[in-house]
Formats: C-alpha cells, sequence, structure tokens
C-alpha cells in the first residue's frame, strides 16, 4: 500500500441545544461555522480544527468550540471518529468528533455573527465535507440514547417539572408523548425523584419538581433496574470470581 | 503551542470471546499479541497497526486482526479513540479502537502461537501503553451495552435456548440471574422469538430454541418498546415535522 498521502488529524464537535418556536414547540438546533478558505469556502461546516500534538483530544474539542460559539458545554462526550479515505480533497483526514448538548439559556447567550448561526438540526442546508452525515449520526445516536440514558438532563437545569422533561423528549424523539405513559414509564425506571417543592410561579396547582437521581447510573438498563435487589444477592460472589 | 512532535494514527481491536471452563462457567477472554519491538519489547498488547492512508479505518481493524489471529468476526465495530499525549513514548499515537465479538467455536479456530494468546479478560498481566485501560473500557461498555441491545447475540448461534441466552449474560455480567426473573425480563422485551423447534439431543423435556427477532431494533430501549402502539399514533405527522 503506497503512503504518499499524508494523514491529518482534526477534532469536530456537534452541538445540540433546544429552542422554542412562537407554538410552544421545543426543536434541535445546532450551530454552524461559515468557512473561511478552501476546499468548501463559503460553506457552513462543525466547529473545529486541527490537532495540535500536544493537546489532548478533549481539551482541543472544547477549545475550538468555545472559540467559535463562545459555548463551555458542562456535557461533552466523544461521539466517533469519522476517518474515510475520500472524506476531504487533498491529505486524507481523520477527524475525532465530539458532541456537546447545551441548554437552552447557555445557548442563547452564545456568539452569533456572519460566520456562525444556528440552524435547526433536522432542517440543514449542504454542509462542507460529510458534516451532513456526522450530524445526521449524532441525532440517531442522541434519539437512540435517550431511549436508555439520562441524557435528557443535559438540556434541563437541575430540576424540573415532569412536564419539561417530557418535552426534551418529545423535541428529540419528534413525536408526541402520552403524558400519562410517559410518567407511568419514567416513574418505574426509577431515575427521577420528586424534591417535594413545586414550581414557582403558577399559581393553581403547580406542579412537582423533580431531580435526576445521583444514584442511578448513567445508563439504566434492563438488568439493573427489573431484577429485584438481593434475589440472587448481586453482593455474593459468584463462582466465576476470584477471590 | 509547539507542533515539533508529530502525531501517528493507529488502529487496534479488542476482542472478546466466552470460553467454558471444566466446570461449566463461561468467562470473557481476549487475545493479546507479544510485542516483537520497542517500546514494550516482549510485552502483551492489543492486535492492531499503522493505519495506511488509503485504507479505511474498519478494513485496517480487519486485516490487523485476521493477520494476528485469524479471526475474521461477524460484530466489529468502533469503540473509541484513545489519544493521550503521554500514551506513547516518542511520536504521540492515537489509536482508533475497534471491538469485536467473536462466537465460542470461531474463537477455538483462531490462531495461537508465542506471539498470539488468549487471556482471562478481567485477569490480565500489566500491558503495553494504555492497553489494560482500553480492555478495562471495553469490558465496560459491553456490559453496559448488554443491559439495553441486543449484542449477546454476537456471542450465539442463530438459535439459542433461553439457558444459553443467559449463560452469556451471567458470564458478561459476573453474576447469577434468576432463571424466572431473566426469562419474564427477556419475554417483556420483545427482542427474542421462539421459533418453534426444539433443542436437538436433549430426551427428556428439550428446551425451546428461540432466535432474535430481526424486526427488533439493535436498540431497544424503553420508550419505543413500551409506548402502546398507535397511542398517540407514532405515523401522524407531528406538528413540528415538516410535511
Amino acid at each position: 500500500m503506497s503512503d504518499a498521502r499524508a494523514s491529518r488529524l482534526a477534532v469536530s464537535t456537534v452541538i445540540f441545544a433546544l429552542r422554542t418556536d412562537d407554538d410552544g414547540l421545543a426543536t434541535l438546533w445546532t450551530p454552524l461555522v461559515r468557512r473561511t478558505r478552501d476546499p468548501h469556502l463559503g460553506q457552513w461546516a462543525l466547529p473545529g480544527g486541527w490537532l495540535p500534538s500536544d493537546e489532548e483530544l478533549e481539551a482541543a474539542a472544547a477549545r475550538t468550540l468555545r472559540s467559535t460559539t463562545g459555548l463551555a458545554p458542562k456535557y461533552l462526550e466523544q461521539l466517533y471518529t469519522f476517518g474515510g479515505v475520500d472524506r476531504s480533497p487533498g491529505d486524507r483526514v481523520i477527524s475525532v468528533v465530539y458532541w456537546a448538548l447545551v441548554q437552552s439559556d447557555e445557548a442563547e447567550r452564545a456568539a452569533v455573527g456572519e460566520n456562525v448561526q444556528w440552524f435547526a438540526a433536522d432542517d440543514l442546508p449542504a454542509l462542507a465535507f460529510d458534516h451532513n452525515a456526522i450530524i445526521g449520526y449524532a441525532l440517531w445516536r442522541l434519539r437512540t440514547k435517550m431511549e436508555y440514558a439520562r441524557i435528557a438532563h443535559a438540556f434541563l437545569g437541575e430540576t424540573f417539572t415532569l412536564a419539561q422533561l417530557r418535552e426534551v423528549y418529545e423535541a428529540v424523539l419528534q413525536k408526541p408523548l402520552d403524558p400519562a405513559n410517559f410518567r407511568r414509564t419514567i416513574e418505574s425506571t426509577g431515575t427521577v425523584a420528586a424534591t417535594g417543592e413545586r414550581l414557582a410561579g403558577t399559581p393553581h396547582r403547580p406542579p412537582m419538581l423533580y431531580r435526576y437521581d445521583v444514584a442511578t447510573n448513567l445508563t439504566d438498563g434492563t438488568f439493573t433496574t427489573r431484577i429485584p435487589p438481593g434475589k440472587p444477592d448481586p453482593i455474593k460472589p459468584h463462582p466465576r470470581m476470584r477471590t
């Protein structure tokens, strides 16, 4: 195999925030940066840049994100590495892609300008490189992960009502959810706990505020939550374990 | 930031297979390759190699895997990219790590020799570079993913008994599972379907054979499986969707 072409490393980040429109419907939005050089001069692209050899991957993602959009998200996680041989002209570019979820109020404070704009994540123009496919993958992961992990938390404050939590699910999954079913499902997972406080500023029957139960693992799967505790005893060493 | 140090790209693969010991207990095993050059000469390491600039990431993972262990797994997926600045002396090495799950019979046919050996995944010696941490992360991902995805399928043939499926879960999660609870949980997810056939070669009450329901998504989460179909109707366009 010939190695004549150089391979270069880049780091990019997909950012999602919820934005509520005039009808009160929340939608996923993502900030993009206009390219100021070739290739794809003038097209919109993910925030990112080359990886300096002395900078950690996540630090590079956070830095390029901050310098383009002004955002410093709490939730920043590696998503996937895109390295298709033909995804860029010239040198081969391998992009380690991170993703970030930001709360609406933080998103509203983010930088916008001629070269930074927010777009509806499900209604994007043709982007530079394979960035449409990358955002499509990030949306798929977000929608999948919403179904088993407490990732919705990243879009919410410390406390929230079940209606607010349901709105996050509805916006991400793009479908209405039956409120009573939603309440039952959430309560059966045991991942949120009532705080005992109620939403301020709502005169009649103010809704209960909830928070995520910090004792819960990030992934709240079938087998850890459904098997009755102590039967069989998970503390008892399994014969397979060396003690 | 100085860019004096070069960055190089490598691809490595973590492979897991189940092996049953003399007591009939299944455990996770992983093949490792002895390093034949510095750094870490003589230490065990993940199968892998440098990424040629004209080879796709997954193809490079499959090729290095095949050339060292002779394995060609059905399940090969990108796991994570490890790029810590100090994970290797000399040039900085960014490793795109894949993981593969193989069935026991395939694992038994795999190459072994002076420089390739299988180890119990939870009882490894000190490996080269950060490979202990990488395998630890892969184990965590496998255990987490077992709880919401049909990943156990990768360790099984086309059809299997519920006892065989439970053995996979017990081996991966390293804890005994109550057979009746396990059956109820699996049946409630709707991810496996009885074939109508029974296990051959078992004279008394041969157990039913099951297969994974191909209509099920790879990720079988709470919200797609539990909300009663048609209420609310997922086909009906949501006001949020542009039609």
